[in-house]
């Protein structure tokens, strides 16, 4: 037992932190220590000046540092920054998270399983701990969307049974649950045999439907928060999962008047390229959690120690001896701005500047050549109307101006020779099946939906996505069908990613060649290729804000409103594919 | 998932707890609720009056009653009420308590793992939920004593792979984990590996010996506590488990003072059947702790909540969809008077009385005739100095009036014809290892240690009992050594227990027959007998408080001043055996 022998001071330590003013996320309060490291982990917290005097392979002075546990995210997932997870580790760090829960729920939808073990295996051994949690809803909507790969029972139990697999991932299809519908509950039951934490995600449901679904042992939530709404869910045994969107001066207030220390976490969720880039990860969302009226020490308690034992890491969470020595170095609590991080007692980041590496990423090359389509011509982004001639009526997907949310709207539009005319404030959204699994014979093409979309102010060109919740098929917008098929083509060649078309030029073309969703970039030139596209799109007439979210949501038939996937229009609310022509 | 169908009123629940006031332990808050219960399963907690009404196979009025989770207790000995686990459940479920990790210390020093195995059968199917710990210093101290059986590294591994085995069960000799012994390192690598956790025992040790010990990863503590202590135990990441005799008002002063929410919990240790029938369980540690100061549902959080976490019982602890129905209706939380216990939604008690009743008990049979001593006679007790006539000098053990505490102290006594003389402050110490493992060839005969003792008031007959911490040899104590021989035989008779002896008359027998430390008969008898043994101790002149365990802890040699093994007297600070005679 070296650690004993390290904390006796029997033989000298690898690291000391000295003089550390530690944040105790145990008992809550501050008070000066030095940090005795020793085989990656802690094994002396001391009041500076212990005699007799420490004997330290490296000491780093900490002076004028607070010293806290590395932060814990047990919600989001890493597809959502556009990059692999090593490239992700070198933007997280330097913002003081520690360990993730990743949810591959975006790779699991591109190639299933395999994917899943791609993204595992690239993650093993970097600095930043990644854990997993089995996704639960791939695809999001049976029957109503065609994804690249499934997660049914069998898989979870498969991937329960790896290393750093720690629980079951948001369970978002609270109607399968409640209803209940064969792979959700065969998914549940193998994380039940498994022992393993349970992750919800479940926006409107009440009283005796939120009932049900916790019966079912699904006991977290992270979406949108009224007090009312969180109170319930606190008081029934939810732990809730705050993002930084989720958060408002009235959450945080009927949190503090609360008797007892409720089961409150910060997480992050999805955090794009840029955002991460310019405002950070966790640490984030802590800042406004306190500038929103928590009190700074909970609100790390709320990304250290309860995370942790959320996940049932019982190894880290606190700066205490005998846990991991993943420790951090911040200026102050409301500030958290990162000096120096510690994982496992290697210093990765050192006067805020990373000094770790990632090496050449090989594995996830195997998750290349994931858009499987032919190349496509005008004509398929042409409409073809039951009429010859003459007017018809059809849906519309109209898009909220400010979020992600649509809504169901009307359009009668002109016929001409069996194809339907634009109107102007209109464009055309087509989604194609893209990983080869759906083929329709007659005339031999892939599935696809298409439709009208009304409200992102698009003028002309097109722009196309393979980065499209949560199946990720190739979504093309557009109100010129040739630019639509330069579009879509530019990313059929690339192997995905987003591109900006117009007048037959492509304007803005981001590369995301790992599963159409990711890349090799680091986050920084993913945050500067984003904002080139969001220019490019600009010039097109969308200036929405979070114009990727938007339009990657479109696809999303378990939001609200009228979607459309590669199967056609789907009416959210009631789960059921609708005519497009009325 | 008819959890989820019975939550959604789509199935007739099979119990609904109807108008209770729901203490509720994650948020602090008092609310009115009524709970249905499916399957042995909290399936709704929903305001009273919720429509359409529920349908239920029966339905508990509990106006104006608490509902509370049952209590669960992380650290206690069953057989330190001298009872079954049947007999206990039946003593504790009508004090609110159900689920205990069982620490079965005492059974295995009498026979190892075997013993503790016989424990583990006869826990199965009780209402209460006995889960179980691995004991770690058997026998407590290497070499100074002679136990009946013991648990390595491998019995440790063996025992980890069985249900309901949690983690690994207090370690007590620290002086081993700071030393690097072999045993205990091999007993907490086996826990590691496990993932469970690892329970604490460290009354003494602060600063780097205190820090040595948690970087072993264990990481509660139980002992004695001034506000300081506890504090610093606080900081470093020690779950602290307060017993009534640890808890004070400074110590509850202190705990409220810290700004977050500390990881206190409330646990019983050992409970003498008279205490247990008389005071309760760990509803009088709850007790006891509001009337010292603690909030009460902070005090419920502490023995309800926070123990489930402690031992990764996730199923429990709270009243809450998903959970165990382990319900507990009581008065108030001051009061903490029982009215109703569901176990798993089984009603175990209604109206204050038991509704259960155990079942004959034969797989503790097995742990009968553990008594293995030939009958000893006279001489046996009779104390061969090294000289023939004149004065010697001996060690005394010097009993504290009022503890379990002992000192060694000096006394100069009278030889005749080699065979040492008695004074009259004094009284004969004797303790006999009866597993027959360790035979002395010349003469034939058990090995034993021989003492005296003053401070316990003894003046005729003598005492003797098999229930003697922790290695339970036979220990006999008198002023006559014809009474002690007989005191002896009695037990060695009926295979252990407890006797008064007084004029070759025997005053009081307490058997206990399973192990020599248990017996089969309820809570109430033994209680009964407990006190007729007490009070024959009395007409010999020994009226200390805690008879029984002052007399069962001068075998202790892990704790402080002077103790006596079978091996003889040992310095219980040095851990080394020394001479009688000086």
């Amino acid at each position: 037992m070296f650690l004993v022998k390290a904390a006796l001071g029997k033989i000298p330590l690898d690291t000391l932190v000295r003089g550390a003013s530690l944040v105790n996320v145990l008992t809550g309060e501050i008070q000066p220590a030095d940090i005795g490291v020793y085989a990656g982990k802690i094994v002396c917290v001391e009041s500076p000046g212990s005699v007799p005097p420490r004997q330290a392979a490296q000491v780093i002075e900490a002076r004028e540092k607070l010293a806290v546990p590395g932060l814990i995210d047990v919600h989001m997932h890493i597809e959502s920054s556009l990059v692999t997870p090593a490239r992700f580790a070198e933007a997280v760090l330097l913002h003081g998270t520690t360990t993730v829960a990743e949810d591959p729920h975006e790779l699991a939808n591109v190639l299933g399983l395999e994917g899943i073990r791609l993204m595992w295996a690239a993650s093993a051994g970097l600095p930043l701990k990644v854990c997993f949690l089995v996704p639960t809803c791939v695809p999001s909507a049976l029957g109503l969307e065609t994804s690249g790969g499934e997660i049914g029972p069998l898989e979870a139990q498969e991937m329960l049974a790896w290393e750093r697999v720690v629980g079951l991932a948001e369970v978002m299809d609270f109607l399968a649950v409640i209803g209940g519908e064969e792979r959700i509950i065969g998914i549940l039951e193998a994380g039940r045999k498994a022992g393993v934490v349970i992750e919800g995600h479940n926006p409107l449901l009440r009283g005796r439907e939120l009932n049900a679904y916790l019966a079912a042992g699904i006991d977290s939530d992270h979406t949108f928060m009224e007090p009312e709404y969180m109170l319930e869910k606190l008081r029934l045994g939810v732990t809730v999962e705050m993002q930084e969107r989720t958060m408002t001066p009235e959450v945080i207030s009927a949190l503090r008047q609360l008797p007892s220390d409720p089961d409150v976490l910060l997480v992050t969720d999805d955090v794009a390229p840029d955002r991460l880039n310019e405002k950070g990860h966790l640490d984030q969302v802590l800042r406004r959690a306190v500038e929103l009226g928590m009190k700074p020490v909970e609100a790390l308690r709320s990304a250290t120690v309860k995370p942790a034992r959320r996940l049932r890491l019982h190894d880290r969470g606190a700066i205490a001896p005998g846990k991991a020595a993943d420790i951090v170095l911040v200026d102050s609590l409301e500030s958290f701005a990162v000096d120096t991080v510690l994982v496992d007692g290697q210093v990765v980041v050192r006067g805020g500047k990373l000094s770790w590496c990632p090496g050449p990423e090989e594995t996830l090359w195997g998750a290349r050549g994931s858009v499987r389509l032919p190349p496509l011509c005008q004509a398929d982004f042409q409409l073809r109307a039951p009429i010859l001639e003459g007017e018809i009526q059809v849906r519309v997907i109209v898009s909220d101006p400010h979020t992600t949310a649509t809504e169901e709207g009307r359009a009668i539009l002109q016929v001409r020779e069996g194809i339907v005319q634009l109107a102007d404030d209109l464009a055309w959204i087509a989604v194609f099946e893209r990983y080869g699994r759906s083929v329709v014979l007659s005339p031999p093409s892939s599935r696809r939906g298409q439709g009208v979309v009304r409200g992102l102010g698009l003028q002309a060109g097109a722009v196309a996505t393979t980065y499209a919740h949560d199946t990720h098929n190739l979504v093309v917008i557009g109100r010129d069908p040739a630019d639509m098929a330069m579009a879509a083509n530019a990313l059929i060649r690339v192997g995905g990613g987003l591109v900006v078309v117009r007048g037959q030029e492509v304007l803005a073309l981001v590369e995301l060649p790992i599963g159409g969703i990711m890349a090799m970039e680091p986050v920084s030139q993913m945050s500067e290729a984003l904002r080139r596209f969001e220019a490019a799109a600009g010039t097109l007439g969308m200036h929405p804000p979070h114009l990727l979210m938007r339009l990657a949501s479109f696809t999303l038939p378990v939001a609200s409103g009228l979607r459309i996937t590669d199967r056609g229009l789907v009416n959210a609310r009631s789960r059921q594919l609708v005519d497009l022509f009325l």
